[in-house]
């Protein structure tokens, strides 16, 4: 087994965010590209909405970075939608070469990665990452329809209606992506889907824990962001570091409890979803490495990898973290 | 955009197939590792069928080509189950850093060049690759209850239970993996869910003509496989290889054509799903390439990337075909 990965020449070399309205409320309004107040985003659907939100994510990208998508050699991608087709139907939009991955919330962190490996073969210069969610496509999948208006519960958490595009490279740039660890499924026995932070807080935990076994501390690390633990979540992997006698003291936060002011905007315990990492990391962390805030962070996608099957049926909720250490050069 | 990815040493080490009862009741029956004639595979529901069926074709894999899983260092596994649960429940069993795929039916073919990458970047030794599909859990939903015994199109295919699993390795062996496409999405307005093998037929053409353009031939391929266009898809896309004066003699074949006999076991236009190439390349063609019948195969792996919801909201259906060139050494 790989305790992680390395590469030496791969680059993070522009990315964008395209944000909705409670993202818009919330303490990072002034730092998405877009923000985008129609759910519906001008379409006739919430999952076309979807979809058309990441294809301006990907154009907002092309023309911070200044290419086009001759010059873009690979993409990678994936949401919450069943089969993922808020992504692959914004795929359409571009004649890139085209691989859908599913890692739940994961996603972002997953694609980042596995496009560092591609690059790093020699196979790709210029790889498109991006990810994303919708507030209202999550919630009548995985929840009820959104006209019932059901109560939630202390513990959940509210998808982040968000995208967040990434551009890797092999041609060097401010931000190095220069190690991975790719989570090993842990399955805690947690039951609610209205608790994903504590099914996903033991996932997060063991992969900061072998990638500090690995180099016997974290490495230099000034900042740890979870993708979307929430204050559930938080708080619970934050114990078990301590527990495990691994030292993040104050570096150790969580792109959930980032993207809401929880206190006021009535998010329960934070944001989730795919979107919720990718447009934090697009919207304030690698703005923060690049001017040199932080300098080097480990940025932790965690996904739970439930179906609305699996919960019925009684299974327990498996999830996965996969993390990408960004260092500014 | 890249044409095509390169590897030196890249193998398939070995690999190991599980498929169900309409499967063992056609032409490649003897050629299953096993069998399974309950469609539960002793589980309490079809979803959890499945996750076992992975789970068994797995440790079949470890055992063939005898090792253990500490010595894997990353699997890479997907389904057409939503949210892919049937390959994650099934990457609980087993310790193993873990990155989930979709691309539909073309998943299997992606998890072998994302391996091939991850492997090429020096990032992994051992990579297990596999892909399920199930009658029962792609029928309920996808379609209709299985209880309600509604009549099928002309068009419409049988989903394969199977799965497939292939160990991936730069040791070297019999089978090399040197070359793979990553295919462009492709949507040529079907819009029948019915007749998927029309919708992903441009997308093996597409991937098929851009090989051959690169290399100005098939550059001495003996077969071209692909996954699951079946008998309506395999026509149109010979007919389009024709038109492109793309010289395919006798060579092109389709994994939907040869898992059943079409003839007798009222399969329709053929068979689909993940498990399809999965098992066919497990079951029939790694083998017919480590005796040598053929020494240059391209697997092709076809995917319609549709959920329900796209469906009935009238979009048409895009689909993406990616490539591995696998060679007998």
């Amino acid at each position: 087994m790989i305790e992680r990965m390395k590469f030496d020449s791969v680059y993070i070399k522009s990315w964008a965010s395209v944000a909705g309205q409670k993202e818009a409320e919330g303490p990072l309004a002034n730092m998405f590209d877009h923000m985008i107040y129609d759910e519906y985003f001008g379409k006739s659907s919430f999952e076309k909405a979807e979809s058309e939100m990441c294809r301006i994510c990907i154009n907002t990208l092309l023309a911070k970075c200044g290419i086009n998508t001759n010059d873009i050699d690979i993409a990678l991608a994936g949401d919450l939608v069943n089969q993922c087709v808020a992504t692959s139907y914004a795929a359409k939009h571009f004649k890139i070469p085209f691989l859908g991955l599913y890692g739940a919330c994961s996603t972002a962190a997953e694609s980042l990665l596995t496009a560092a490996c591609i690059i790093s073969s020699g196979n790709a210069e210029n790889a498109l990452c991006y990810a994303s969610s919708h507030f209202c496509t999550a919630e009548r999948q995985y929840r009820f329809p959104l006209e019932y208006g059901n109560q939630r519960t202390p513990t959940s958490q509210n998808t982040v209606t968000g995208c967040g595009a990434f551009l890797v490279s092999n041609a060097a740039s401010d931000i190095k992506l220069t190690e991975a660890v790719v989570g090993v499924i842990s399955d805690n026995g947690v039951t609610d889907q209205n608790n994903m932070g504590a099914a996903m807080a033991t996932a997060a935990y063991d992969t900061i824990k072998r990638y500090a076994a690995l180099h016997g501390s974290l490495n230099g690390i000034d900042m740890i962001a979870t993708g979307d633990l929430g204050a559930e979540g938080h708080a619970i992997c934050a114990e078990l570091l301590k527990r495990g006698e691994i030292d993040f003291g104050g570096i150790f936060t969580d792109c959930g409890l980032m993207i809401y002011d929880i206190a006021k905007q009535d998010v329960h315990a934070g944001g989730s979803g795919c979107g919720c990492i990718a447009t934090v990391a697009a919207a304030k962390l690698l703005p923060m490495l690049q001017n040199g805030e932080i300098k080097k962070l480990m940025l932790i996608g965690t996904g739970a990898l439930l179906n609305t099957n699996s919960v019925l049926q009684g299974e327990s909720i498996p999830s996965v973290a996969h993390a990408v250490v960004l260092e500014k050069v």
